[in-house]
């Protein structure tokens, strides 16, 4: 007899075979009754009738408890009425073990005792969906640079020097000197491209925000591409191209799980190629044109970028930043030097920036000159500066968080359901 | 006018192209000169003949350095002789930067100079079939567990307690508290595999290990498949068609790196299921045989892995430990309480341990008690005790060492080769 799972269970019906799982709700009508099991790839309905199964299984109906782990044997046979269209007639069930009383019910909780008892609440509906679309963002993620001839370098998790500032970082014990978790694997993946030509990073990132609340994730994920011989349009071009990929893999392979989160996808469906470039001024137009509270000159606030989004129906990249409130390695636009080559991607439906990135300074007295202005000590970047004394070319490259993303594409605003065990400055556990 | 990459330089002959590189190596041989071209994804061999230049571009050779960067145009076409099968016919170049004297040289260097040198390093020949092979040993890897249902559930790098002690920990300030980096994803697991059935997580891990010697990597990546209703066999069975497949798709995706690696891919090409399964007994037995100096009943040192795989031309499992070497969460086998469901894979050619993993133990009370007998506090298990009292089913799963692996199957017996920036105790930069 074939063990098989509930997703596949469709190509086996008319035949036995056997579940494992975990018993998700149970409901009687007298002479039937039906178990809901789940066992990871999804939820079917069993039938238990009086007289097609022995008395002690019959009986079972008492004894099985929310998140009991059985093993179930029966015949799948097709229910158009039932979720995934097939049904299992029972025939045997074994049980490997009672369940205590579930902490979790149908009746709400708070946020803390869910995020107490998070090993078990991914088994709930939502969670498990959440996740799902994350696991299938992360796959087409990388599936797009490698299929696109891109090289995965990854980039350290420890870094030397704090070169920054110490105000986000987090600092490490690390034997008889100080370390940094990484912020960004970006300036690895400079030297990167220069030896792969198209080079990514794919790994946590970590931000120590003091001021921030507990909604701020401590540990997240992100995707680095960088490109050689690559400039900001050529940069854009590769961000939508990937956006796109993403959001229209995802609508392909979590139609369910899209289902369960009830995500508006029509809204996903128009995220296609070309999406809408505009400057940082014209960006800055918009809210001036709608009454935003903002200062020309500065960085856009999560409300700002909501006020930007919803001007369009995809996600939008605003470029040409003032080169002040961007990075020392952001080069200059020939045409102003008071704008810096960088872009963001904000995510519509209010949903913020999704990717920051830009063109790097390839000038080696350039660069040297902004790390100056910006009171940086040169030493730490000697490293970094070398990749402009041995063939320095045109580069680009960009950032995308994962959790951000993943957020977006599930219609979920809590950043913190959109990665297995968040980490924020209040919670470290489970 | 194209621009392609040299890899597919091929699809290109007799059209004329552009190529976007850095110059690897000259030669000249009076009114010919070579110009060998990297790109990141080759080397090409481009032919510039006094006639079918400018005199401006055949002048260049006398001031073309190693690691310029230009880019060339011409015509490729067919050689059999050339690397690659195809060499360039210039018709012109352009050049972006001319590098200063490069500082990796045809001579000898020392471990110390390349390594404060990695940023270029990674540009040489060997260092970059070694992270090229690294790239798809990584990419096969997912793909496996994608393929084969399982969901990736990200483990956490920030963990709230030193369970085990903090001496290979590294300690992080959290805001008011104590963190530790994680040293393996394993725990989280289990509740993710009574979530989803089938899952795994790939990231970085640490180990703080003070005594060792520079060759080790205190960060190095781990890729920890769980998976629910499973045994030691089953466990066993998925290891073993895990690394077949990573092997064999590296046979047919980097032949070319292997190679310049001068890999004897004949030993790969054993790589085949299935792999000898042996208990510890069975393994100390053949050490005994083979005289070494080894305790029965201790943990097996680097020689004792060597002697034990030079027995067999493939991969080997050894299963069956002795309890008291191995963690507290793992089954004891239920025909000898002395001995642990575990399961360690050790490499042929003497590469070492590359799985360790097992069964864990279901069971509250046992689980319970183990934690005691260990020493441990309990409090910090309580959320993992808990997949014990909901619905606790058997269930398996392993560790596979991603540096381990590449080393193995590059035939460099230099861990530190293996990652793009190798952190050891006295390394973290560049």
């Amino acid at each position: 007899m074939n063990t098989v799972t509930i997703q596949s269970l469709k190509d086996y019906v008319d035949q036995e075979v056997q579940l494992n799982g975990w018993v998700y709700h149970l409901r009687s009508v007298g002479k039937i009754w039906f178990l809901i099991l789940r066992d990871g790839t999804g939820l079917v309905q069993c039938v238990v009738v009086n007289n097609e199964v022995s008395p002690d299984v019959f009986q079972l109906e008492h004894q099985l408890t929310q998140e009991s782990s059985v093993t179930v044997t029966g015949i799948p046979r097709l229910e158009p009425r039932a979720v995934g269209g097939v049904e299992l007639g029972v025939r045997d069930i074994t049980i490997h073990h009672i369940a205590e009383e579930y902490p979790i019910t149908p009746k709400e909780h708070g946020t803390a005792f869910l995020m107490d008892h998070r090993h078990l609440w991914i088994r709930s509906k939502l969670q498990h969906a959440i996740l799902k679309v994350r696991h299938q963002v992360i796959k087409a993620s990388r599936d797009f640079f490698d299929q696109n001839g891109f090289t995965l370098v990854d980039s350290p998790i420890f870094t030397a020097n704090a070169v920054e500032g110490t105000t986000n970082l987090f600092k490490v014990d690390y034997f008889d000197q100080n370390a940094y978790l990484t912020q960004s694997g970006q300036l690895y993946q400079e030297a990167a491209a220069m030896a792969f030509g198209k080079t990514y990073c794919f790994g946590p990132t970590f931000r120590a925000e003091k001021s921030k609340t507990r909604r701020h994730l401590t540990e997240f994920w992100m995707i680095e591409p960088e490109m050689a011989y690559c400039d900001l349009e050529e940069n854009m071009d590769w961000a939508e191209r990937y956006v796109e990929y993403v959001v229209q893999w995802c609508l392909e392979h979590c139609q369910q799980e899209l289902q369960t989160l009830e995500r508006d996808t029509t809204k996903l469906e128009k995220v296609q190629r070309p999406f809408p470039r505009i400057t940082y001024h014209e960006a800055a137009d918009i809210l001036r044109r709608k009454g935003a509270d903002f200062e020309v000159g500065s960085d856009f606030g999560g409300t700002d970028e909501t006020l930007i989004s919803e001007e369009f129906d995809r996600p939008v990249m605003v470029h040409r930043w003032p080169a002040d409130i961007k990075a020392f390695y952001m080069k200059r636009d020939p045409q102003n030097s008071e704008l810096a080559l960088g872009v963001d991607m904000l995510a519509p439906e209010g949903y913020g920036e999704i990717i920051g990135g830009g063109q790097r300074e390839e000038d080696f007295d350039i660069l040297i000159k902004r790390i100056r202005d910006h009171d940086l000590p040169v030493k730490p970047f000697q490293w970094y500066l070398d990749l402009r004394k041995y063939g320095s070319v045109p580069h680009s490259g960009f950032g995308l968080g994962i959790e951000r993303t993943v957020a977006w594409i599930c219609g979920t605003k809590h950043i913190r359901e959109t990665i297995p065990f968040p980490r924020t400055i209040y919670r470290i556990e489970p």
